[in-house]
């Protein structure tokens, strides 16, 4: 995938490692030589041949202390979880384990005794957590890879702050054998990536089931979304309380995948913002009791040293919650699960920003827990209602990272990411003269290819149009000689008023099935327009002009027709 | 679906219900006039025209109080829960409401201030429950089908004590809305019916998702069982204690389904034995009450009367589990789950008997607990492990009704009713002579179709054989003149030895798609064995048998062969 060597990208990760000083990410990182001798011995031919990985520390890598940030919970596993040993089998490296909220109950990424993590792109703010150390190793470029866990939204909503791909597949996909448990039931492995396809390529490697994680499955993914998809965004009321500057590039983001053939739908998305609420509202927080409650019952005289009090509050809280409590939560997430279904009924994904804000470090800790519930607002329900989500970059605000969340039901994660990849790569345009305008007879071919009109344009002055003798009839457009140069300054053929035309935004496969398919005489070329700007367009080959006539003086196409 | 007219099989079923002084069957009797006036305007084209109805009371029929079996509890739903709708849109004509372990809450039939319920072939004896005026009322011939609910096993147990069939369909496919809940998220609506088929339709008709139950789904259904499916059944020492003669009964229904061509494995069951005792030994029992303890701890003042002093302490003990107990128990079940799904891998179903004993009213009088906990080690599980099930009649041990259950995962509702199809009739019997014999050439259609070798067996002396000039070769079996008729007593033909061939025991689908593909000359008709047996057999038609060899002094065809 490369074309340094597995020893040279080791050696240039720890070189960033030891120049950007943030010794805060790593609570293990392994001897360099060590790693460099691992590394010689990859055989390239590995679809990760030689990419570097950070695996957060509540996930076993085997050799090296586990700690779930906690050091008196600290174990030595003798074999990697499967999701590590998946990686590793795929020819990545391991170079340690990071820095995590301990026993990964947190957004923030500030409740750990081996430190707060500080954001990627400015430290005084937090690194999202709880995979904070594996986000923002990714971030800082120290890592290609980084497996972190999600619960609430530990995957997510620490991708966002550091402006990276947070992939957190459906629950079981990726067992959870040798993970230190949150909630159990909800717990999910995720991978971090810079790039959506390297993310995406890592999340498959390392899903499928483990006899060892009983809720670990197999499943068929859904079908790739429809060229025209249907993509739900939160109504206006769900986004109040955001920073400032995020509605707007939130905005930007849901015109952004409009524009690619995307019909977005507002929502109302209480039912699964009241779910999210029961994450820790409810009685499913006595989950992290049952996983950890006995070890901080135990060491309660090291609650504010090795243990997080904000922490050891949360999970000790889970004990006073009863059976009942726990029934009544089940059945109202029952109900809010169907009623969320059925209001997204017919949409590919829901689009939400990941979070709402990203608080400086001092923020928090002057209200760590009101501070934190503000982080989850959008990502707490996925896997209480069993989804699968996706957070990708979007675009800056104030010079740091936005980022939006796609997120569908369970087996939806490939879809996810067919939609992920519109927005990062809105389309191709394509800039039409004949036929293919809206209202004439090939003009469905374009919206089949899941084009959507961005508008109409006109030609710069260099073009002559003729009517061909195809059926349907259509009209080619040719380049005069005197304009074959940009810029040669002769004004002649269309003259200042060039040939109007529309300009279609494909997806990229869409574009590609569509050019595929045009017959001769037409072909896909280089138009220049009027403002200058060069776009990909209908031309013709020169043969099927010979002869015809020249309908330039008309300006376009529906002039003419309109004439004859 | 009767000759009678729907007012007639009203009238019957009143007459039955007063001839039969089984008053403790009925919480609410709707008058018979009223019934009658419904009877009346029954649509005769409808699929369950006219068949008459009994409800469990822990399910609303419009207009008629919900008791669940508790008087206090009582409340008057002003419409029909949908499997009670759906049964009569389809025809059916509801004639009350049945008594029921309160709260739906045991396996007995006892827990009443009702009344217990009494076995409809020993009254003496328990009628299982919970859902046990619904049994007795179809076991007796008042009603054609009745609803009933399952949680632990109260649509299959009493089904088992009263020689009915009891369908416990997949969770969630009958909604449990206007059902009074036991364990919300456990239970389910089922159907008895006195035959199979019958019980099979009610329960298709009551299948559907209901807006208002969240957990209520449609699904696939599996694919039917092969011809040769594997089953799996309890290793030995999972069916120590049961009655007397229970197991001998059990191994008979065994040896009746391997005869139709099943592959039976002996499974250890222990997981799933396991998973039972989580219903009331673990944490689940919260759910019980969250259901119904706020009302219980309101009116403690009349367990002994009103509230059964049984049921009561059950469900009040649930209020002390935590949540954290159900979090480890969630944990737990779901590694038994897998566990047990990995030992039933590659089986399409799990044979068990229903229940382990049918003890007197008098023993589990003086035992209310462990009388019951003794009836639930096959049924518990099911529901806690997301499966489908279904209890048929199969034989009688000491003059009372013993049954078995057909267990299988999610969605296997049919694939189990196919199952039970076979074990309720086991299979049509084929003799064959020729080239359909064991190592011969055709023999593997018998074994594509299901069937399996029965045994050898000969004709009586009214045979001869000829060898056909067919290809491959067969020999024709034809029926002497002087033996059309059987017992004229002439013999001649094949003289005492009669002519050697095999039977062969095929599911009936497979009987007949075997049938359908025999060609000419072969014919299926009745062959005369030498113990005076009729079965079916292979004969030939006239026209092929002239001009070709009488090969009957070789006694068979494998001996003509050998001498060739």
């Amino acid at each position: 995938m490369s074309a340094m060597t597995p020893a040279e990208r080791v050696e240039a990760a720890y070189d960033r490692i030891q120049s950007a000083d943030r010794p805060e990410i790593w609570i293990h990182l392994r001897p360099r030589g060590e790693v460099l001798a691992e590394a010689a011995r990859i055989d390239p031919a590995l679809p990760l041949a030689g990419l570097v990985a950070a695996v957060k520390d509540n996930i076993d890598v085997a050799g090296l202390p586990t700690t779930a940030g906690a050091p008196t919970y600290a174990y030595r596993p003798e074999t990697d979880a499967p999701a590590v040993a998946r990686l590793r089998a795929a020819g990545a490296v391991v170079l340690g384990k990071t820095n995590l909220d301990q026993f990964a109950t947190g957004l923030v990424g500030t409740r750990s005794p081996y430190g707060a993590v500080r954001n990627a792109w400015d430290p005084a703010r937090i690194s999202g957590g709880s995979s904070s150390g594996s986000a923002v190793a990714v971030a800082l470029g120290m890592v290609d890879i980084a497996l972190g866990t999600d619960t609430a939204g530990s995957g997510r909503v620490p991708a966002a702050l550091n402006g990276i791909v947070g992939v957190k597949p459906t629950k079981g996909l990726v067992p959870v054998t040798g993970v230190v448990p949150a909630c159990y039931t909800l717990d999910c492995v995720t991978v971090f990536a810079r790039d959506l396809r390297l993310a995406r390529t890592a999340a498959e490697i390392v899903e499928g089931p483990d006899p060892a994680d009983p809720l670990s499955r197999a499943g068929t993914q859904l079908p790739p979304p429809p060229a025209r998809p249907r993509v739900a965004v939160p109504a206006g009321r769900h986004l109040h309380g955001m920073a400032d500057g995020w509605r707007t590039a939130f905005d930007a983001a849901v015109a952004r995948l409009a524009s690619t053939g995307v019909e977005i739908t507002e929502t109302d998305i209480t039912p699964l913002l009241q779910a999210a609420e029961l994450l820790y509202g409810g009685a499913f927080v006595a989950e992290r009791y049952a996983a950890v409650g006995a070890h901080l019952e135990k060491h309660r005289h090291l609650i504010g040293t090795d243990l997080d009090p904000t922490v050891a509050s949360i999970v000790l809280a889970g004990r006073d919650r009863t059976a009942a409590d726990w029934a009544a939560d089940t059945a109202r997430l029952a109900a809010l699960g169907a009623a969320g279904r059925a209001l997204l009924d017919g949409c590919a994904a829901l689009l939400t920003p990941t979070t709402t804000w990203h608080p400086r470090l001092a923020e928090v800790a002057a209200d760590p827990v009101g501070a934190n519930a503000r982080m989850g607002r959008f990502t707490n329900f996925a896997n209480l209602l069993d989804c699968a989500s996706l957070a990708v970059p979007a675009g800056f605000v104030d010079g740091l990272p936005f980022g939006v969340m796609l997120t569908g039901p369970a087996f939806s994660d490939r879809a996810l990411a067919a939609l992920a990849e519109r927005l990062a790569n809105p389309g191709l345009d394509l800039f039409v003269v004949g036929a293919h305008l809206t209202g004439q007879p090939l003009n469905a071919q374009l919206v089949q290819a899941g084009g959507t009109l961005v508008g109409t344009a006109r030609t710069s002055g260099g073009y002559r149009l003729h009517a061909l003798a195809t059926e349907p009839p259509k009209p080619g457009l040719v380049r005069t000689a005197a304009h074959a140069m940009p810029g040669t300054g002769a004004e002649t053929g269309s003259g200042a008023t060039g040939i109007e035309g529309e300009i279609w935004r494909l997806p990229a496969a869409g574009f590609g099935t569509f050019t595929a398919a045009v017959p001769a005489p037409m072909t896909i070329g280089t138009v220049e327009l009027a403002d200058g700007r060069q776009v990909k367009g209908f031309l013709v080959e020169p043969y099927a002009v010979e002869g015809t006539p020249d309908i330039t003086r008309f300006g376009g196409w529906r002039a003419y027709l309109a004439s004859v």
